[in-house]
């Protein structure tokens, strides 16, 4: 183990985290906030201990899969702990593991809160409210992809640690350059970004509201600054807030070959399957939805639509904002909807998830098995827009399937310790590791994981930073093997 | 396709059910019930069908891969659709769709039941409660590897179908012939089926309930004469079917080996997997009720471990016979059952589910893909008992887990639109994909599958083929691309 380069890319992240302290330490002066001390202190915390990280020559800038597996862990694990600190210290959190659950909840782009109900997030300081979702827009890219497009780390092969943080089963180099790639991703993040602040904005939205709605929007987070989280806005914001929560689901490949005008390339196999799914299931969940005798309901076919849209386009991008409350809705809607928190969104955008162009690649080979049987001699390759998939990424698909399925198995299994039903256990899982944020029963959209225990909250955060990093990461973080000299 | 030998094959195996018939009919004869008319019918169908199908000369032998499939998917339909006759005929289950399901049930070894509650059990006449438990004694084993063990098949390449029909990721042959290995399996399966009845008449078990108890252990059945299933014997009795429902569910290659005195060969890498699990699962049960306040039980220490090792044997052997509602127990202890009907038995045995072979592939796998970020330059692959498992053999296995996951998926949506809770829909499903029977909720061990309406029933029939023979032979025969010419 590289334990120079460790040190050094941690003491990195700890300078760039006090500059992210800058935009709520700013909010917290408009509003003149106590929370503003809190910030303060731990702004210098992350100066002094980054500092420290970086002071002498770096020895040996080899960064090898190894090295950039655990540094992309640590680090998540390092902004996280030194994130929570101004719920901690402003007192508005005082348990440290909630505002850890928070915090981690931010960055992995979750969103699922441990404030117990609407009125504990509404009488939220600004400053912390704007720090909760500003984490969802710096997690939502990755926050080594964001160092490295903006510091010169040395010579290190950065390839490893984008491969780690970046989300699907293989990364897409935009340029040949690793630094450029990871440039003009954050160029394209902040400029759909400022798209939909604007939009939001033209509808009659307040500055504040709208700038910590675009930041969970963006990074497909989930967090809301109300109570009701979406459902206050006017049908014009919340269908601004559909389509960007889609828009940010899309491979950002997509976004940049628009740039270059080469718009015939965009419908790869992923995106199209991604749009197939998301119709399908709004088509399903309006038509169960309109069918079904709810008592409690009587939408309207254009306000089923919208609320099914909205949701589905919430769920599957993995975002877990809501403007009604899906877990009265009826069990097909509401299976189809755990379906598509797994299924998730693209590869290559802020959504969580197993990811769509993973769920194609596992169906054509299921499939490809039967055409096996039928014509044993014919040999037939998994292909993605018409490249073969190369065995590697095949065998590690289907690692990586296997070794998400075990987490959810055995966080299922600690968390029915606690003796609450069925639903809420598998669902809480589902919703922390797919980064959704609300799952169903006690932790749907009008519930909280306020009542968990802390041994619970701490399963949970183990989900959702492996769910964010997709998994091997915080395996190899871990395992004792990476330890062993 | 090569219809000829298509045809002969599902002549010959209704020529063989029409012989099945004869052990209800001469129940039906003992016990003078007038069920005794609708046996003879179906034994009149049976073999006037059966005779027709196999006149005329078998122009081509050849049996390829599809053919095997095709051959053994539609074998279990036939058998299933003619075994249903009694019930149907002899007038107590008036619904076909209903009687069906019953004998898919039996002779997939599920042991669901969509006799409403025990008074309809119990009601039933002899020589049908007899017929019920038979089914699940001839689809233990499998009825081609029977047919195989007995028969003549003119030449045909019958590796094939004992593939298809046999349930884990590879067939070990015991001997070079498979007939000569499909008659040993016959012969262990007998004798171990004599040795569990004696062991229970010895316990003063009624002759009647003996036999079919013994039935339902060995093929991992779990259909039961009586309301309460397994509650109302002795202990003795009840450790007797504990013991066995384990037996039965190990690779009876072990028992080939024993009968060869070859003791040191028998614990293989999935024998052992299958200890540990068995013993972690019945010691942590066994604390979770013990430790947890659940007012309804005053467990004592000797209850507790009894009950739970014989509900852990039922559901990993996935019989499914119950002496206790464990739908009761805390949720954890309800997980861990959950997480044991997937997992299933060893392959080779006559028990359901992913097979323990299966999960240790899979789980290996998984940890495999962290060793290679550790060290890209060790190639290192999966071995089972010290060989490697051929790349074929693991491909296979990922686009089976796909496929298994995938159904089940779909089958839960289609299950949902009935509208009942999740948990319902989802361990009906797991209980009959598994082949287990009971579930939990409305499905539990108390409940039954009277309640759904028949198009849940049809899905839940092709789950429970489609668990049986392993997904694929379901999938080729459903699959266009067989059919097109």
């Amino acid at each position: 183990m590289n334990y120079s380069i460790v040190k050094r890319t941690i003491g990195a992240l700890l300078i760039f985290e006090s500059i992210f302290f800058l935009v709520p330490l700013i909010t917290a002066i408009i509003y003149w906030e106590t929370a503003f001390f809190a910030f303060l202190v731990s702004i210098c915390i992350c100066v002094g201990l980054g500092g420290l990280c970086l002071l002498g020559k770096n020895k040996n800038p080899a960064i090898y899969a190894k090295e950039g597996f655990v540094i992309v862990a640590l680090s998540w694990i390092v902004l996280s702990i030194f994130g929570a600190l101004p719920f901690y210290f402003s007192g508005e959190i005082p348990s440290f593991i909630d505002a850890l659950f928070e915090t981690v909840s931010g960055f992995t782009t979750t969103g699922a809160t441990i404030l117990p109900n609407g009125e504990a997030i509404e009488s939220l300081p600004k400053s912390l409210l704007m720090w909760r979702s500003f984490t969802h827009w710096i997690g939502g890219m990755g926050v080594l992809v964001f160092i490295m497009a903006f510091l010169p780390l040395s010579g290190a092969k950065n390839m490893h640690m984008m491969k780690a943080e970046s989300p699907g089963p293989t990364v897409g180099k935009l340029v040949p350059k690793v630094k450029e790639t990871a440039k003009i991703l954050y160029i394209i993040y902040g400029l759909m970004t400022l798209a939909q602040l604007i939009l939001m904005l033209i509808g009659g939205m307040p500055l504040f509201d709208a700038v910590t709605t675009a930041f969970a929007t963006a990074g497909t987070g989930g967090f809301s600054i109300n109570a009701d989280s979406i459902a206050r806005y006017s049908s014009y914001i919340q269908i601004v807030v559909t389509v960007f929560m889609l828009l940010f689901s899309i491979n950002f490949n997509a976004y940049y070959l628009i740039g270059k005008g080469r718009w015939k390339e965009i419908l790869t196999t992923e995106i199209k399957a991604f749009l197939v799914i998301v119709v399908s299931a709004i088509a399903l969940i309006t038509a169960n939805l309109l069918l079904t005798n709810v008592a409690d309901y009587g939408y309207s076919f254009g306000e089923a639509l919208k609320h099914t849209a909205f949701t589905v386009a919430s769920i599957i991008s993995t975002t877990g904002f809501s403007t009604e409350n899906f877990d009265l809705w009826p069990s097909f809607s509401k299976t189809i909807l755990v379906l598509l928190m797994f299924i998730g969104a693209c590869a290559g955008s802020t959504g969580g998830g197993i990811k769509v162009s993973r769920a194609v690649m596992l169906s054509k080979g299921a499939s490809h098995e039967v055409g096996r049987i039928l014509h044993p001699n014919k040999v037939k390759k998994i292909t993605m827009d018409k490249r073969v998939v190369e065995h590697e990424v095949v065998r590690s698909l289907n690692a990586y399937i296997i070794a998400y399925i075990l987490i959810c198995i055995v966080s299922v299994l600690l968390i029915s310790l606690e003796g609450y039903d069925m639903t809420t256990n598998f669902t809480s899982v589902a919703a922390t590791l797919n980064n959704v944020g609300p799952g169903l029963s006690l932790v749907g959209p009008t519930g909280s994981f306020a009542f968990f225990s802390d041994f619970s909250k701490i399963v949970y955060i183990f989900d959702m930073l492996a769910g964010r990093l997709e998994i091997f990461p915080m395996l190899v973080l871990f395992a004792p093997a990476t330890w062993r000299k």
